[in-house]
């Protein structure tokens, strides 16, 4: 690993960098899922933010981290999801431009997206062997700037700022949960959290059918995502050393959830709290659902990571 | 028509009575929104109401007018929509016992928030004919009183509490716009507006095919629903005397919207927004994006008036 592991000052500075550029989500409560699940929850939003995921704090310190020399030649990703569009949507501030190699097969809405924003798509065949090498070579042909999804110390302390506005307005929480893909978020909130109160836990939630943090955690060696299979499409990605190093060190449990659960959770986010959050955010909150012996009673922080969903391909 | 007209004090009145009890909603706003319709638009979210809609206002205000002695015997109504529930949900809080006269083919959701709040239900055929006699039957025999879902005094008063919170934040908006139904909203909505600016335009949106208040406020005789039929479910109804009396006195305009375009305005709120509303909130943005020459570069309030879908049934 050759790049440094993000600290607490590195998310206050990261949250001064982005601090204009990104939304300070709300923090909802539902009176009627605290009822049912007898714990205490605050929800921060993070569906609301801009380009509708978390993923634009990590992507717009990245961005506006970047020397003037280094960002005139623009930044460049392979990504099927949002990471894609918040990176494009953070170079479209600075006015740089922006490179992102999808797979062909990717949900219009997201092609959509990162149209909107503007940045240069390539399409290429839906394999990892495929995106990386079509990045490489725009990378080689413009001088862009390769931001990767969560293997970024940029990008790690931006996503940590969530957890910082969430503490600053609610210092006393039990727990604080959320979901793990390649682990960029619950790496920036385990981060944050540790360095202000080591009381509080931080768990990761993960669907059981893409469970390669889980299997990381519990045996101490990296290991990589094999056939995940989930309705949660932005948690299909492994884990990289640097996350798995953070998450070692500060996050106290992973928890995988079933894919039924998982559908249940968004469905009683939508129906009860009347927004619209994707399956990868409904895990955090189906982790809660599957195991009332840890989250009864206390005040649990929930991350819910983002809100892009496919209106055509809905599980309900 | 024997009931008195609520006025602004009514409202005033109504919020002191209710305030406690109701969630004060937020208002979004949404940039992508504004730049697709070159307006400034904010929403008053009521779709984030308890009971999820704006109902439970007027609801909650009947219940809490009546005296012990009405009280003790409860309330019922007619209805297979947003108003039941917040019916049942107002009686729940003030303890006494609400009885709910329902069509058999009620959408499941809507007899299990129904039921969630404990009110007595009593399924019937899906006639008017059916709901009103059943009705009787259950007034006579238990002693409750009918709450009307628009045709109340304190029902509208209940309802324009919700124009005396966006306007208390937003004082100068150019136009508000409401969904129409029964004509509770717009009457209690035009109610406050006109008295407290009446350079605020006030706008009521229609179904095209549920056209009834277009078609009275037009010609100026009270017309009732003809085999309506629009996915806007909670805008069947006809107006009452009462309503329509309100509305020919306050309201400047009534626009009708098309099926397609009510459904395209729900899809870019769920899209845009990450919120859920209901289809009958949809209309009224769905008047926005028909009528550009009536909102462009206006500050246009609209009121989404609830969020209760079934999400099995989405027309996406």
């Amino acid at each position: 690993m050759n790049q440094k592991i993000p600290r607490f000052e590195d998310i206050i500075e990261a949250h001064k960098h982005i601090g204009t550029y990104i939304h300070k989500t709300p923090v909802l409560t539902s009176k009627s899922i605290n009822t049912l699940l007898n714990s205490k929850l605050f929800f921060k939003c993070e569906n609301f933010q801009k380009a509708g995921a978390f993923k634009f704090r990590g992507a717009c310190n990245a961005v506006f981290s970047l020397s003037d020399e280094q960002a005139k030649n623009g930044v460049a990703t392979h990504s099927s999801g949002n990471h894609a569009a918040a990176l494009a949507l953070a170079a479209k501030l600075r006015g740089i431009p922006s490179f992102i190699v999808m797979p062909e097969n990717s949900p219009e809405i997201k092609k959509k997206a990162v149209k909107g924003y503007r940045a240069k798509i390539t399409y290429c065949k839906p394999t990892l062997e495929a995106r990386e090498s079509e990045l490489e070579k725009i990378v080689k042909n413009t001088g862009a700037t390769f931001i990767h999804p969560y293997d970024n110390f940029h990008v790690i302390s931006g996503q940590g700022t969530a957890a910082k506005e969430f503490i600053e307005d609610y210092p006393y929480l039990d727990i604080v949960i959320a979901p793990v893909g390649g682990g960029g978020l619950i790496s920036g909130t385990s981060t944050w959290i540790k360095s202000c109160n080591s009381k509080t836990k931080v768990i990761g939630a993960e669907p059981e059918k893409a469970d390669d943090a889980y299997r990381s955690f519990k045996s101490g060696i990296l290991q990589p995502s094999l056939n995940p299979d989930t309705i949660a499409d932005g948690l299909l990605t492994s884990l990289s050393e640097m996350t798995f190093t953070i998450i070692r060190e500060k996050v106290d449990d992973i928890i995988t959830v079933r894919e039924e659960t998982i559908v249940n959770a968004m469905r009683m986010v939508w129906e009860r709290m009347k927004i619209i959050i994707e399956p990868s955010s409904a895990v955090a909150l189906g982790a809660v659902m599957e195991n009332p012996e840890i989250f009864a009673n206390k005040q649990v922080g929930v991350i819910l990571s983002g809100g892009n969903v496919d209106l055509t391909k809905l599980p309900f």
